[in-house]
């Protein structure tokens, strides 16, 4: 075996284009794949063909959906005024997951990074902005991770909010629960130490 | 999102039925897929589709091939006297890669495993004694993994070779190169103190 058949070759490409997968990996799926039956591999196929066929992005929050607005945006009981702006959609999930928050989202897909050329214009942060604008809303909480890029993003989603005079707060950077502190690296510590409450 | 749209959860399930990927995993990947240009999800789609339609299993050695025989058995320079017998297709790609081996292969797709119900008849061992049989044949190597299901399936093999009084041997175990003898395990150790050569 010189060479891989090309189905082969072809299959690893496209498992080693995914994040997190090389082609070490990627050959042992492949390879899986090969010896599992059939229809594995058929099933593994029709579902990437037809993943994205029915999916749009929510009209409201930039979430996906698969009509017009997504359940969230939908659902009655969720308190509208409250907006948690997250990267990605999959934050949504983690939320949604820990059944940590009532009010709404607004998906931005994405941060700030000049570097690799995203910019504002690249992001979901006007469709936020128009949100706002129509009224309605009493508070931004910011969800963006706890990077460079994410505090970047909230301190400029801070200031286009400005003229608003909404209520904007940042979700609380600290320990993880179940954590050790000595463990802790600096940032981590400085910040839980920085964001003391009463007790 | 209380639920998946389904086209993602199905994408998800696809993705966790291969081995090493678990749920997390999976729906990382599926919103990686979500979020990129559509061509990325129908390369995978298409490519997964169409993985197995040119494949068979080689006439001769049950490797994986395009066409009646794989292009080793198909290769005149290949020593067809000398069979490396291997668990799977990516340990004929592991000696090929290693340019370790000039012999030809015989490929298993398993190892006896009477606990999942795995017997001599769910392997190859048949095509390997019609392969000896029909002669010319001077060494078999035993190339399974060094592990119980491998020992055992190398003896049973042994055991349906006696008639023929050709050479068998059994791949070396010892330390791997490179790495530190003290970090060993006990049964490497052992193993690499009985294979000793003289130097």
């Amino acid at each position: 075996m010189k060479n891989f058949p090309s189905s082969i070759s072809r299959m690893i490409d496209a498992f080693a284009s995914l994040p997190g997968i090389g082609e070490k990996t990627a050959t042992r799926l492949v390879f899986h794949l090969v010896r599992s039956p059939e229809n594995l591999a058929r099933e593994l196929g029709e579902a990437a063909t037809s993943l994205k066929k029915d999916l749009r992005l929510c009209a409201c929050c930039r979430n996906i959906a698969t009509s017009e607005q997504c359940e969230i945006c939908e659902d009655a009981e969720r308190d509208a005024s409250q907006i948690c702006v997250v990267e990605e959609a999959l934050d949504v999930l983690a939320f949604e997951k820990a059944g940590a928050w009532k009010g709404s989202y607004h998906v931005l897909h994405g941060v700030l990074n000049p570097l690799e050329g995203i910019g504002p214009e690249s992001l979901t942060i006007v469709d936020l902005l128009r949100r706002v604008e129509r009224g309605g809303v009493a508070e931004i909480i910011l969800a963006m991770n706890p990077s460079v890029e994410g505090e970047a993003t909230a301190s400029y989603i801070t200031k286009q909010l400005q003229p608003f005079q909404i209520k904007i707060t940042r979700i609380a950077r600290g320990l993880p629960t179940g954590s050790e502190l000595s463990y802790a690296d600096e940032v981590t510590l400085a910040a839980a130490m920085k964001g003391r409450r009463d007790f």
